[in-house]
C-alpha cells in the first residue's frame, strides 16, 4: 500500500454524498482507531461521539456557522475532552494495567501515586489544554486512518463548543466538545475533489541535520 | 490492509535497535507524510527536523532527561512551530495556490486579506498555541504512518525545548521545538514489545447518538 498516495487523495471534504453511508464495519474501524490513539501517559482523557441522528445534527447546524458538511456527511464525529481529571481516572487506568498485564500493585503503586500527584498539580485549565493536545493527536490519527480506508473527512474547529455541549448533554457526562470530523463519501459533483493539492515543497518544511 | 492490526502493533518504543537504520525511501515517506499533514487554513506553520547526526543527538541527550531512545533510534524527528506568523507566510501560501491551481488574484485576494487580518489579531502566544495544535495533528499523522510502514516510534513531550532550540540553532530559523518522535526499529530484546496493549473498552470511549 502506498500511504502517500492515500494522503494525497485526502482533502477537507465540504460536499458529501448524502446517500452514501459508512458501513458498520468501516465505522468500527474508526471507533477502534480512535480508542488506539496514543495519549500522554496512556491516560485517554478524550472521548468521541459518533452522531448519526439527523435531528441532532439539524440542531447543531446553526452552532456550526451553517456549514452543511456536518449534516450531509454519513456521520459526524465529535472529539471531546474531560472537564477535569480525577483521581479515579488515574486509578481506573492503573487498575486496567493490573487486569490486562497482571502487574503487581507493588510495582504499579509508585507510578500510580506519582501520576495522581502530577494531575493534581495542574489547574483545571491546564488539564484541559493537556487533554486538548491528545484530541489533536486523535484528529491526526483519524484523518490518516480515514484516508487509508478511503473514507472522506473534514477536520473542523469552526463551531460553538458551548452550544454543542448543551445540545449533546455533554456537561452531565463531564465532557467538553473540542473538534469535529464529519466522515463519509465525497459528492460526485464536488469540484474541489479534483483541485490540485497545495503544499510547500518538502525541502521547505523538512530539514536534515 | 488491516489498519487496526497496525495500530495495535504500535507502541511507544523505548529500546531501539541501534544497528537497524531506516532506508532512504522509508525516510522519504515520513518526510512527505509530514508535509501532507492537514493544517488549519492549509498554512503549514510547522516544520520538521530529521536529526541523524550522532554528535548532535549526544548534545541533546542531557536536555531529554537522558532518555536513550533519542540517540539509539535510527533518526530523531523534531517537530517545530514558527515563532511568529508574518504577512509573508500568508502571502507565500496564496502565491502557491495561484501557481498550483492557476486561481486569479481577484478570487484569492479577499481570502488573502482576511487571513492576514486573522493572523494579525492573534498575539504571538496565541499564534504559537495555534501552531502547536497543528504540530499535534502532525504527530498523530506520523505515528499512524509509521505503524502502517512498520516503523517504530516514540512520541515524546519530555525534553527542554529552549535547550533544543539552542543546540539546533532554531532561533535563527525563527522556529521553536515542540515535540519529538524518535523513529527506527525496536530492539529484539525489548521486553515491552510483547506487553499487552492497555486501552479502555471502545464502548467506554466512544458513544453513539
Amino acid at each position: 500500500m502506498d500511504v502517500i498516495k492515500h494522503l494525497e487523495w485526502r482533502y477537507a471534504t465540504k460536499k458529501f454524498d448524502k446517500t452514501n453511508k459508512l458501513s458498520a464495519s468501516k465505522l468500527m474501524v474508526l471507533k477502534e482507531a480512535f480508542n488506539l490513539t496514543a495519549t500522554s501517559f496512556g491516560l485517554q482523557t478524550i472521548n468521541m461521539l459518533v452522531v448519526e441522528s439527523a435531528d441532532l445534527r439539524k440542531l447543531l447546524l446553526p452552532h456550526t456557522y451553517n456549514q452543511p458538511q456536518i449534516v450531509d456527511a454519513s456521520h459526524l464525529l465529535v472529539i471531546c475532552i474531560k472537564e477535569t481529571i480525577e483521581d479515579d481516572d488515574v486509578n481506573d487506568y492503573f487498575d486496567n494495567i493490573k487486569d490486562v498485564r497482571n502487574t503487581s500493585e507493588t510495582i504499579l503503586n509508585p507510578y500510580r501515586q506519582n501520576l495522581i500527584k502530577t494531575m493534581k498539580k495542574m489547574t483545571q485549565k491546564e488539564q484541559q489544554q493537556w487533554s486538548l493536545n491528545q484530541a489533536y493527536i486523535a484528529l491526526g490519527n483519524l484523518m490518516t486512518v480515514c484516508a487509508i480506508e478511503q473514507i472522506d473527512s473534514c477536520p473542523m474547529e469552526g463551531f460553538v463548543p458551548e452550544k454543542y455541549d448543551e445540545v449533546l448533554n455533554l456537561k452531565e457526562k463531564g465532557l467538553k466538545s473540542v473538534l469535529l470530523l464529519p466522515v463519509g463519501y465525497r459528492a460526485k459533483d464536488d469540484m474541489f475533489a479534483d483541485f490540485k493539492k497545495v503544499r510547500k515543497k518538502v525541502k521547505e518544511t523538512v530539514f536534515e541535520l
